[in-house]
């Protein structure tokens, strides 16, 4: 049993991990934190768990986390994070961070997206990428995971198979990524762009050519097809709770069918439990609640279309990290995120 | 043309105002208020508006608003309101308060339920509720309208018939109106309960027994009915944007069948072009976007079950104004808010 | 390991039952049955399972069904279902029948409210009623088990600790149970009720006075309580996928604070798992996803509010049908349904 | 006053059309077809007409409809409005058709893409498409117009002044065009993809790379601009009622500044009351129940996006649709579609 605690318990991604956690058989929640006062009961905050975990939001130092813990899941803010964790590695822990703060390689990169400067910049260009699907094999042996961002999985999984050295079939600049996501992707604190009847009945696209999840898609795709990848990243608001849908136009520079190319990607995500490569026009709806990702592709007047989804807060965020987790301690890569009906039916 | 104000113009009862006083004929909207910064167009805070209404928010004294319209539409919060009306009163303004400031007789009540003294109470006992339907003859010669509250509303039009003088009809106590609202009834300052991911997707109960439309409610019942009228008044926020319904449930103390009963409502409400009595099960959407109430009875094992419901931003607010601004100002009680073709064609 | 039939596969009850069952260690599903032209592949109806079960849907006779299972989830609707489940029976199956067909134990009672006359008339009298909280020590003998109504499930498990011998805390007749459902309770079958642009966005109550969960909760209410229990049942619809809330008035006949009442409520369900009397306003969505019924009470004006609310198709059909299945062979009543952290934890 | 038929008076285009001529000052509707048996009341097809217009639907042929209509207004399905308009034509009514059975002008295309032979081919080189912001010139003198599709006029509108002839700032090939829509553009017809419970709570894309509007966008755009218009065209269903939310995707070919560009749009669209050249990101909520289209632009790693939204009942269907039927008979565009307050203040 590893004793796992959770900083920033109050999101909605902490509560994700915390209902895939204590169905986990090799975890044991030692440890929530968050800066809310008086240290209230996990249920006050998420009544669903009311009756399921008997513990408290507390204040805690990291050094006071190391000493009840043995594995962090940090579910901070950015800038938050990159404060708490030399510390958590310092007295101990091995560290998932689902942040943004690890997951560039470039601290000028950094500062320019995020606006500050990064405080531990020598742990960006050495801090392993957490998508399993691409790098399982860099995981097992570290003490820090940059766990990747909700649209950043969508679209590096969907497109990974297709650009420069991953297939050759796109070209690598110009690709337009129309992404649509959930408003959950927003975080648990009221605002007036996630206000219900703001965002209810309404479909609006934001951070136009500037959301940070533009850089870190570039980053992992060109180390990924080592080319230079160029996107157009586009993100919508639909009124909906999870989920995210990627709808990917890129122009076709090699002769393949579509046939052919369901076939390759499958190839490419062979022994990957999680990407399901469909036939079908992938809705949303069919992975929420899951840490499946469905891709499919459609060609037509020269431009590939790649239709990639996934639930942002699972295969997103709190599902990824358990498989990282899973990797980092050697358990079974789909422990407690996959139904075991699965290895055996499939 | 009258010359008009709206106070507190950044809310959705404002710019559903704003939306229908746009396409009155008498009136002329001269001034939008709110305390936001640095006076910001209106369509900056709602876009919707764009290109309709060259107007700024201000942030003006009341005796300032007096100084350029003749009449003015108070939407402000509870507590803003009682401290802004007298002055314009006394500048000259007929007033429309949106607020519930006005709306009790009694300050000890008003006390009771706003947890604050008020602080205009000559006024309280004598201010008109202005709901049309019932006291249409009341309003025109008066300067200060205390505007209905949306449950209140849906739940009076439901009842009013019904109990002690009325119809005689129901128990007039052990009256219990399970109301469902849309998210729009919670306001647009953002806040947890009203949180996209937290409400949609969801249904629950608020307030259970300390509504503050309770004691509203049952004032105006027992001044219509001429009785004591007590009601168990059940809040419900639906994941719906507008909208109200109640379901009430009563005892029958008259032999009466369901056909008698609509027709002696549809007496009641004879000459009143915003109550419709349906024989339908009324559905909320059916009435969005218009000034109509719908109702329909049923009876079932010795109970009445009195079905209503309305916009909760039109009828329930500020349609319901704009007909009571119609009044005092000796207008067509449906200008503005009434296609014309009903008229003629119902 | 047991072999498992679902009759009538396409339905959303089915969905969630295969989702429960690729999870349950004892369980291994191997005929899926429905009068689908062409044995399509179950992934083609239902695309979340892609890649999760590798099974056709077939047309089958029950007696070929008893030929490759030993245990029959039926999911058929009402007449189809007891027009089956004679011939399973015969065949050597046990069977969890979900339709409403042996709930009722009078065959004039089901022939009023269903329209037609009971095919299997003598097992109506003698089929145990499947809710396990109430009557799990009558679950384990039998063959066959009338799982119950999702509206009322949670009427019952709401108000059994409270009527006549139940609790005697309020009056037996005249209980209004206000029931707000999601819509996937209206199955899977379009129909303009349940078209999207029709019943999004708005509230509505349907059946008023003759929904057939009204006969159902009387019977099971009435036997708990050993009296005459009589309610006045309206559902609503909601817009949302999933979730029943009942809001149930009574008029209080005992002297009890609301701290008792949840002190009694939670000795009555001592034991339970599936039950947790909370002290919130439960919300549906806290409920969504799990087997978990959440209720309270409040006291106001002489009225006991009950508040109660479950998933519709988890602890309203799918998840208390696992339950029941595990009660039968044994099995803890929680296998497959609860995360094993439950019991550790709380 | 025009005495005005709706035919195809059940689905939700046509309830657009009715509320709107309610209110329109020159109409006086007279007829009102369907295919529903028993000439049904209008009031219980469309519970929110109740008390607004007393009128059955008929099952009429043509001929009739002209004894009793000078202008019809199509909202039968293609195919069925081919199969009328003649007829229509000859008894003396002028039409507005919503179908898409006379947009494009080779009877080859239209076969290729609809499926079936035209039955009126002589007229359909010759029928006038109905943007008015295009071809408000060519509009006044017939007697059949062709109402555009709310896909297409959304792209038309967002694109007309950038391509080729129109503005030269984008390749006219390789436009990829991201359309999201609310269910209400699938029509009232049930079918399981606009069932609640499959199209709530996701978003998925549809008929990808064979909308029927794709060659609808090329002609038009291609006449406007005098050149070959090639789109990539991608329709999304997102769970909400109304809106269409375009976001499209271009490269540039002139040195161009997103303020030069608006400038640019603002002109080509002067006098133009419908079309809002907005600086912020449009939201489709914005536009509901309005005839209005809101575009924006905006230019990132050589690329432009444009932005277009507009209500896809109103200026994508009905609203378009009245402005024709001004235009035709000489009234103001406007009339009974804009509120008048808008010419004097904006």
């Amino acid at each position: 049993m590893v004793d796992v605690a959770i900083l920033g318990a109050t999101g909605y991604t902490a509560l994700e991990l915390i209902k895939i956690l204590l169905n986990h058989p090799k975890v044991n929640i030692t440890v929530l934190t968050s800066r809310q006062e008086g240290t209230p009961h996990i249920h006050s905050i998420h009544p669903s768990l009311y009756g399921r975990l008997n513990l408290n939001c507390e204040d805690l130092t990291p050094t006071q986390v190391a000493e009840r813990a043995d594995f962090v899941f940090c579910a901070l803010p950015h800038g938050a994070s990159m404060a708490a964790i030399p510390e958590l590695l310092a007295g101990g822990c091995r560290v998932v961070d689902l942040s943004a703060d690890y997951r560039l390689s470039d601290p000028g990169v950094y500062e320019q997206w995020y606006g500050q400067v990064h405080t531990d910049p020598t742990r960006l260009g050495s801090t392993v990428y957490g998508l399993p699907e691409l790098w399982s094999h860099r995981i097992p042996d570290v003490d820090l995971i940059a766990n990747p961002g909700c649209y950043t999985s969508t679209s590096i999984l969907a497109l990974a198979p297709l650009v420069c050295g991953g297939g050759g079939v796109i070209e690598s600049t110009g690709i337009c990524i129309d992404a649509k996501s959930g408003v959950s992707g927003a975080g648990r604190k009221p605002k007036l762009t996630a206000h219900y009847p703001e965002c209810n009945e309404s479909v609006t696209a934001y951070a136009v050519g500037r959301h940070r999840h533009t850089p870190e898609i570039e980053q992992v795709l060109s180390q990924v097809g080592d080319c230079n990848v160029e996107v157009v990243f586009t993100p919508h608001l639909i009124p909906m709770d999870r989920g995210i849908l990627c709808t990917i136009y890129a122009r076709i520079i090699k002769q393949i069918s579509e046939d052919e190319l369901l076939e390759a990607m499958r190839k490419f995500y062979e022994d990957k439990p999680f990407v399901r490569i469909v036939e079908h026009l992938p809705a949303t709806k069919d992975t929420v609640g899951t840490n499946f990702c469905d891709i499919t592709v459609r060609i037509t007047r020269g431009h590939l279309i790649v239709l990639a989804c996934l639930d942002n807060l699972i295969k997103g965020a709190a599902g990824v990290a358990v498989q990282n987790f899973n990797l980092m301690n050697g358990f079974p890569e789909t422990l407690g995120i996959l139904p075991t009906a699965l290895a055996t039916n499939s």
